[in-house]
C-alpha cells in the first residue's frame, strides 16, 4: 500500500513505513523604520528535514520515530509508542508528543493552513514533551478527553527534571448535515524547573529556563531570529494556560479559530532565593507587582478554488491532508487553497511594565530605566493571506503575506528612536512575504 | 520476513531490513545524607532512539549501521562490514563496534537483564571503537576466539589517533544435556592518547582525556550524572583489563557473572613533559604512588515465569532476545522475567590515595588536602531486582530497584560532614528506582 | 529491484528506496622537517556515514535526502525535489546541492578515483548550497546546460542571507565511435555575506566568513586537520571562479582533467567599516594591494585491468558506477582499477604577500612581519597513484599513495626553521598514504 512511501504489512497486525519530509522556504521581513539587522530581510532556509519510521505491532500497538535534522542538530518529531485494547475506546501513549495544547498545534505541519502556525503557539512556547497520556473517545468518535502528564522538557540529555506540565484537552466533534463542527477545550498547568544555584538548564523547550519564564514571538515567520513582543526574563514559579478551539467544514468552504489566555505564578518583589534556590545571572531577575497575564487567538477563513474539502480528523480533532480531486497526474490543476487569517497577540500587561529588578540574594529592589520598563511584552496584530497548490497529494507549494501591526515592544524604541509618544504606545508594521516548497512520504 | 520490521531479500543473497530501537525511562535516585543536587529526585529521560539500516551482500558480506540520536546530537550503535567466507569458519569485522570488552556489554542493550549494564563496564569506559576484528570459531560453534586492534576513540571528528586498543576474546559454549554454559575471557591493552601541548582531546569514548585516566561510575542508573564512586584524573599511559565471563541457562533459570581487573600503567612523582608532551591543565595531574588498580564483578540470577528460556547466541557468546511462548497476540500473558543481581565496584587503591600532585614541567610535588586524597576512588556494591514483562517479541517493560552502597569516594564528604571516621571509610546508601518502555524493530 | 538495497515501486510513477553510505579511512600523513603535530601521522576516521531515502513522485518529480553523521553531528549530502516534465528536455531542481562546480565535485564520493577529490575544490569551497537551478538538455543527451542561484549556505540555522552565488554549467558529452568525449565549462560569482557589527556568521560551508575570504588545502587527505597552503584570511567582497572539465573514456581506458581559476574582489588598503559594517576580529583584517588570483588544476589517467569502463553519465557529466564483469560472487576477481593523478594549487599571489593590516575603524594600515606576509598562500604540487579493488557492484577498497611538494605556506617556516631561503620559496614534501573501505545501498 503506497502512502507516500511504501507500507508494508504482515499477519497478526504487524506494519512499517518509512516517513519523511522536507520544507524549504524563501522569503523576506521588512525592516521597520530606523531597525537595520541582517536577520530581516531576504533570506531561504530548511525548515523541516525528517526522517522516521512508523508502525504497527501485534497487540493494538503502534509506534512512530522522527527525529527533524533541518538546523544541523537533531530534534524530534513524535517519538511515541500508542496502544489501542481492542474492546474499549481508549487510547494510550508514552512517548515525546505535544502536550495537548492547541488544535493547531498538535494538526502536523504538512497539514496546517499557512506557513507557520499562529502567534500564541509560539509564544506560550506550545510544544512537544517527554510524558504520557491517556484519551477516551465515545463510539460514533465525535466526542474525546485526553488527559496527559509530561516532564518540563523534550528529548534532550537533560537530567534534571523537577518541571512538569499536566494537561487536558476535549474535543466535541459533530457532524450536522454537511457541515463539520469542532469544538475544543484544553488546560494546561506547566510547573517549571527549579532553580540550580545559579546553573543555567539544559532542557530543551522548557517552558522557562529554570524559573525565569519568557514569552516572545516572531512576526509569522521562522524566517527571521527576531521578536518584535517579547516580556523578557522574568521570575516565576510556574503557569496555566486555558485555551479554545473551533472550527466548521461546508463542503470546500472552512472556517476556523482558537483563543489562549495565559497565567503566570509569579515571584514578588522582596522574596529571597539562596543556596540551591538561587537563579541564574546572578541572583537578580525582575519581578512583576502581580501575577501577569497574556493573550493570544486568531481566527481564519479559507475555502478550496477546485472544490476539494479541508482534510480533518474528527477522532483525533485535527486537521490531516485534503483529498486532491484532479491532480496533474491525471490531466488536472491539482488543489488550490486560499485563506485569510486574523492573528492576535498581547504580551503587555502593567504588572511587568511597572515590575522592579529584585535583588533574590538580598530582597532588595530596583526599577530599571523607563524605557526598558515599557519595552517589556508588546503587542502583535497579523493579517494573512495564503495561496497553496497541491499537485498531487503529498506535494505542497505555500505563498503567504502578512502584514504585522506592533505596538510597543522591546525594539520598537529602535524604531522610532524620535517619536514623543510613550515607548509602549509607540506602532510600526513589518511585511512578510514567504514561499515554501513541501514533500512529505 | 518480518523481524520486527520487514527484511527484504534478492537473489545472490541480498537482503535489507531497516533497524531501530526507543527506550524511554523514567525514575528516581535518592539524595544520600547531606548531599542536594537537582541531579537526584525524580526523572525522566529517553535513553536511546536508534534508526539503522543492516543487511547482507553477495559474497558472504554484511553491514550494519545505526545511529542513536536520543541526546540531541549523534552517536553510534554498530558500523560495520562483516565477512564471513563460505569455506573457512571465520569472521572479519571492521568499522565501529565493542572493543570485545565483556559478555554483558556486547550483547545488545534490548537484551540485558537489567536498565544499565554493570557498573565495571561503566567505571573502565567499555565501548565501541573504531577498529578490525577477526574471529576463529570451530565447527560446532561451541568455541570461539577473537582479536582486534581498535583506535582510541568511536565515531567522531577527531584526527588525533595516537591512543590504540589492543583486544581479545576467547569463550568456550558447551551444551551439556539440557544446560547451555558459557566460559569466556578477555584481555584489553589500551595505549591512552598522547599529549599534545596540552590540548585537551577531542575523540569521543577514549579511555582517557589524552594521559589523563578516570574511572568512575553511576549508580546503576543513567537518570543521574552522579558518580559516587570516582578515581579523580590522574597522569598514566595505557592500562590492562582482564576480565572472565561465566554463565549457564538451564531451562527457564540462568545464573551468569562476570569479573575485570584493570591495572593502569601510570606516571611517577618527579616525571617532567614539556613541549608537546605536556599535560592538559596546567601541566599538573595527580600521579599515584605505584601503578593502581581496581576491580568489579557481577553476580546474576533470573528465571522466567512464564516458562521462557533466555536468549542465548552460542556462537557468538551473547545474550539474545527471549521467544515468548504465549504474546498477548494470541490470548497470552506475555513473558515474566524476575531476576537478581550483585553488582561490586572497588575504584579504591592506596596508590592513589596516597599519591601527590605533580608539576610535570618541574618534576616537583605537593601533597593535596586530606580528604581530598582520601575522597578518590570508593567502593559501590549494588543489589539489584528486576521484573520484566515482553507482551510479545520486540517490546519491553522493566522495573529495578537497586540499593546502593558507598564507601568512601569524592561525595563521602558532603554526603556525611560531621563524621569523625576518615573519608573513605565513611559509608552510605542509596535509592535506585527505575522503569523502561522498550521497543525495537 | 534491487539496486544496494530494495526499490519499491507503485502505480502511478511512484517509487522509494532507502539509501546510504558507509566510508571508513585509514593511514598517514608524514611529519615534514622540524613540524611535529598530533594531527599527523596514522590515523583513522570514518569519513562518511549516510541514510536517507530517494524516490520518485507521479507527476514526472523525484526527491532525494541523504543526511552524513560521521562527525557525531548533522551534515547533508543531496536532499532535493527535481521536476523532469514529460514533454520538454528540461530539469528543475530546488534544495540542497553542489552549486554547479566541478565535475569531479558534482560526481557522487562513492564515484571519484582517488579517496579525496582535487586540491582547488577543497581549497576554493565548492559545496553544496541551498539553491534552485534549470537545465536544459538536447535529445541525444549529449549538450546540457545548467543555471542555478544558491544561497551563501547549505543547510543550517543560520538565518543571515546576504550572500548568494549565481551559478552555470555547460557541457557537450559526445560518443565518437568508442570513445566517450566530455567537454565542460563553469563558471560562479559568489557573493559573500555581509558583516554584521562584527559578530561572526553561523552559516556553514560559506565561501566566506562574513567579508573574509580564506582560502586553503588539506594535502589530499582528510586524515589531517593540516593544510600546507592556506591564504590566511583577507577583507573582500565577491569571487568569481571560472572552471574547464575534459575527459575521454575508451573501452577500460580514461584520462580526464578539470582545471578552475578564481578571482576575488577585495577590500583596498584605507577602505573604512563602520556600524554594521565592522569586521569580525576588532574591525582589522589583511588587505591584498590589488584583486588577488588563484588556481587549480589536475590530470588523471587511469584504466580497469580487468577489463571494466569507466561509469559515466553522459546526460548529467558526471562520474557514475562501474559494472562489474566477473564479481566474485560469480567466481571471478571483481574489477581492479588502477590510476595515477597530477593535482596542483597555485594560492601564492603578489597581491596578498604584499599587503597590509587595514584598520576598518580609521582606514590606517600597519605591515605584518615580513615572515608572516610571505607565508600567505604557497603552491602545492601532488603525484597520485590509486589502487581500487570492487569485489562486486557497490562495493570498493581503495589505497592511495600522494607524495605533495609544497613551496612556501604558513608553514614553510616552521617546517625549515633554519633555511636562509625567503619564507615563500623554502620547499618540501609530505607523503600520504591513505586506504578506504566503502559500502553504498
Amino acid at each position: 500500500k503506497w502512502k507516500g512511501a511504501p507500507e508494508t504489512t504482515a499477519d497478526g497486525g504487524w506494519s512499517f513505513k518509512p516517513r519523511g519530509r522536507i520544507h524549504i522556504d524563501a522569503g523576506a521581513v521588512s525592516e521597520p523604520g530606523a531597525l537595520e539587522s541582517r536577520n530581516l530581510g531576504f533570506a531561504t532556509r530548511v525548515r523541516r528535514v525528517r526522517l522516521g519510521m512508523e508502525g504497527t505491532i501485534p497487540g493494538n500497538l503502534g509506534y512512530k520515530v522522527e527525529a527533524d535534522f533541518a538546523n544541523s542538530g537533531v530534534a524530534f518529531g513524535d517519538v511515541w509508542l500508542t496502544y489501542n485494547p481492542a474492546n474499549a475506546p481508549i487510547v494510550v501513549r508514552v512517548g515525546n508528543f505535544e502536550s495537548l495544547n492547541s488544535m493547531e498545534q498538535i494538526s502536523s505541519s504538512n497539514n496546517v493552513t499557512f506557513i507557520e502556525r499562529n502567534s500564541f503557539n509560539d509564544a506560550f512556547i506550545n510544544a512537544r514533551r517527554l510524558g504520557a497520556a491517556v484519551a477516551w473517545h465515545n463510539k460514533s468518535n465525535d466526542f474525546f478527553v485526553e488527559a496527559g502528564l509530561f516532564a518540563g522538557h523534550a528529548i534532550d540529555s537533560s537530567l534534571d527534571n523537577d518541571g512538569w506540565i499536566g494537561a487536558t484537552r476535549i474535543h466535541f466533534t459533530p457532524k450536522i448535515g454537511d457541515t463539520q463542527l469542532h469544538l475544543g477545550a484544553t488546560y494546561q498547568y506547566r510547573d517549571f524547573t527549579s532553580n540550580n544555584a545559579g546553573a543555567t538548564s539544559a532542557s530543551l523547550l522548557s517552558p522557562s529556563t529554570n524559573q525565569l519564564a519568557r514569552y516572545r514571538a516572531r512576526p509569522g515567520s521562522q524566517l527571521t531570529d527576531i521578536r518584535f513582543v517579547d516580556t523578557g526574563s522574568f521570575a516565576a514559579k510556574s503557569d496555566q494556560i486555558i485555551g479554545l478551539e473551533a472550527a466548521a467544514i461546508f463542503k470546500q468552504f472552512y472556517i476556523s479559530g482558537e483563543a489562549q489566555w495565559l497565567k503566570t505564578n509569579a515571584y514578588k518583589a522582596g522574596d529571597v532565593a539562596t543556596g540551591l534556590d538561587a537563579f541564574s545571572g546572578g541572583n537578580i531577575a525582575v519581578v512583576p507587582t502581580e501575577n501577569p497575564g497574556f493573550f493570544g487567538a486568531y481566527a481564519e477563513i479559507g475555502t478550496f478554488l477546485t472544490g476539494e474539502t479541508r482534510g480533518y480528523n474528527n477522532k483525533l480533532g485535527v486537521w490531516s491532508r485534503p483529498k486532491i480531486k484532479n491532480p496533474v497526474t491525471k490531466g488536472g490543476l491539482g488543489a488550490f487553497q486560499i485563506a485569510a487569517r486574523f492573528d492576535y497577540l498581547d504580551l503587555d500587561d502593567d504588572a511587568l511594565k511597572n515590575g522592579v529588578t529584585n535583588n533574590f540574594a538580598t530582597g532588595t529592589s530596583t526599577l530599571a530605566a523607563l524605557n526598558s520598563r515599557l519595552g517589556r511584552g508588546g503587542t502583535q496584530t497579523s493579517y494573512l493571506l495564503g495561496l497553496n497548490w497541491y499537485p498531487i497529494d503529498y506535494l505542497r507549494f505555500m505563498v503567504n503575506y502578512g502584514r504585522v501591526n506592533v505596538e510597543g515592544g522591546p525594539l520598537a524604541a529602535t524604531v522610532d528612536p524620535l517619536s514623543t509618544v510613550p515607548v509602549d504606545e509607540r506602532d510600526y508594521s513589518v511585511d512578510v512575504l514567504a514561499a515554501r516548497m513541501q514533500i512529505e512520504f
